[in-house]
């Protein structure tokens, strides 16, 4: 348990349920939405020193420290949130919630419909990126916090650019990694793959599986697949695992080459972690997400906040690509904002803003100096 | 039928089979193979103005021509097969087959199993980039030529080139296109989605679906999306598609976006003309073909063969990358081998090579134009 000397220890998830009711952007309503949430740190008086977590496409509340000292893994941005870490919890109120949609305690479509006591399944309505950050925005309001620095890294990121449009008087400094403010054309054909491979497999049966012997996760593996080719860019695959034989060609159909066998790996720890529903929300929320359609253009979108920005992007990030962060950071310049922005060098691809750990510390610690000494 | 005046007109396929035996890669046999294939134009007396074109991944024997006066569409390569054309059928007999494996007309896992009156299924052999070819030599020796000229795009490429490695005294000139002599690791990863996908699809039944109500459709249907993903660089996808809906937002898993309309409609008509078995058998092939390693190096594979090279690549081709066209020609030169490439622009990806028509006729009938010179 050595590594937990260097974290927050032991951390616990909790729950919120808000009990109003939600509209959404489809016009649909929910109500009593659970929202599962960890916090690090203390909220100060005036309620103004909490960052807000926002995580990707697949990840939980449960970013750092440890939820049982038996755990082999602590949350998923322990490098990055703790005692002295970029996210210093010594200085700050961090919160880590998982989205609206989720799997991971936050409604869902997994989650019992009130109204017939079953999973809601596809009877769950599609949300929205808008949506996600609406519901975060009643945690963060019951958590009594006043003004936040909002966090995020991919679809986290693009989260965090919504808090700057939905709520512009609330946000102080937002930092915005490896993300865009809108999904390219090859980003949204492969997310069609992923979900046609869900919606295809025999035990999908149009979202209701819940109770059933089997799930659909042939087709959840293969969305997973094809999710990692996207987070590895070719050189780093090709430095992992080049054209390596697991055992010699098996002129079967079998697992061959090293690349498929991680692929094929992936699928199958992912399945055992995440629901194909959700998968089929989350990547339909990341796919509509567009403020510059929405507003007309991306600089109109941001016009009204008062936040600061931070844009790391990654040069070997071929999923959301350092041309898409320059369009951002173009806009917010356009938009008169106060941006800092930033190209790192990474052969990790996609997968940097979980990996690039040293640097990026390095450059969060300096963006959030100036709010501090500004104090 | 105005099209047809510029083409070579009706064309048709013919059947040879091969009664011997062939010994495969995987040291199993096949025997009584029957190969696709049509001509055009006529062979010399000498047997030596033979150019073999080799079809790339979901291609046929019908590269030009058109079947019948109603056909709409000609042969899948007729803007560089004909009178006058690239390959000029008044100065060369062209010769085209399906390759072993496909579904086609040539023997593959659709075929009746001989020893079972069935058709193969998985019991069909797992085939290589080496068995298809020596299965057109087959062909080209029933033809009685004597020397020829190769040519493919994509796997067709590696096919042109195994056959300089496989029969080096038999090969004048060899040109490669959008190729690569050996997969890279993300290529191998995306054809791993792709038969993942069919064998996990409801109705693939271990490969028995032939007699079936249902073939794996689904699965076949995704596997081809990836590979139009692939086919299409992500500049060309944004220029043809961009963001734009089919309808404006569903809030539903239906087609949302005009890139997600185009990969359903390509999965959708690929499953009325493809095999899922064969396109199992066949990106197999693709992904072990490696001569370098089979060789030691790329320039020892070349060293015994006579042949001229041209290497034609796309600067937007992301999935047979000029980079490793540039591998190819750098172990061609250092094999000593006379060598011509070009690096041809074009906002196409992969595709080009069904594309750019003007700029390779030109390209290529220079290349040929030395060829002739020499008589």
């Amino acid at each position: 348990m050595e590594a937990m000397e260097h974290s927050l220890g032991l951390t616990e998830s909790k729950n919120f349920t808000y009990e109003g009711e939600i509209s959404l952007t489809s016009k649909k309503i929910l109500k009593n939405i659970n929202i599962c949430y960890e916090t690090y740190g203390q909220l100060n008086k005036n309620g103004d020193n909490a960052i807000l977590i926002c995580h990707a496409l697949t990840a939980d509340a449960h970013a750092a420290g440890y939820h049982s000292p038996n755990d082999k893994k602590p949350g998923w941005w322990d490098a990055m949130i703790g005692p002295g870490k970029a996210f210093d919890t010594n200085k700050y109120f961090v919160i880590s919630s998982n989205v609206l949609g989720g799997c991971k305690g936050t409604t869902g479509p997994s989650s019992i419909n009130p109204d017939t006591n079953m999973p809601f399944g596809l009877d769950f309505p599609v949300i929205t990126i808008e949506d996600m950050v609406q519901v975060q925005k009643k945690l963060v309001d019951f958590l009594n916090v006043k003004k936040l620095i909002v966090v995020g890294g991919s679809m986290g990121g693009m989260q965090a650019m919504e808090w700057t449009i939905s709520y512009p008087d609330m946000v102080k400094s937002t930092i915005i990694i490896a993300s865009t403010a809108r999904l390219s054309a090859q980003a949204i054909a492969f997310n069609a793959v992923a979900r046609n491979a869900i919606i295809s497999d025999k035990y999908f049966n149009n979202g209701n599986y819940y109770n059933k012997d089997f799930a659909p996760d042939y087709g959840l593996a293969i969305a997973r697949m094809v999710g990692h080719i996207t987070y590895l860019c070719e050189e780093a695959m090709h430095s992992k695992f080049g054209r390596d034989f697991k055992d010699g060609p098996s002129f079967d159909f079998g697992v061959d080459f090293q690349v498929e066998s991680y692929l094929e790996y992936q699928g199958r720890i992912f399945v055992d972690r995440f629901d194909a529903n959700s998968y089929l929300y989350i990547t339909k929320a990341v796919d509509y997400y567009d403020p510059a359609t929405k507003y007309g253009s991306l600089d109109v979108a941001f016009k009204k906040t008062n936040s600061r920005f931070l844009i790391i992007s990654f040069d070997s990030d071929w999923l959301f690509t350092p041309e898409q962060s320059k369009e951002l950071v173009c806009a917010l310049i356009k938009a008169g904002k106060e941006v800092s922005a930033i190209e790192l060098s990474s052969p990790c691809g996609h997968d940097a803003f979980l990996i690039e750990n040293e640097n990026q510390t390095k450059i969060i610690k300096s963006f959030l100096k100036k709010d501090e000494d500004a104090k």
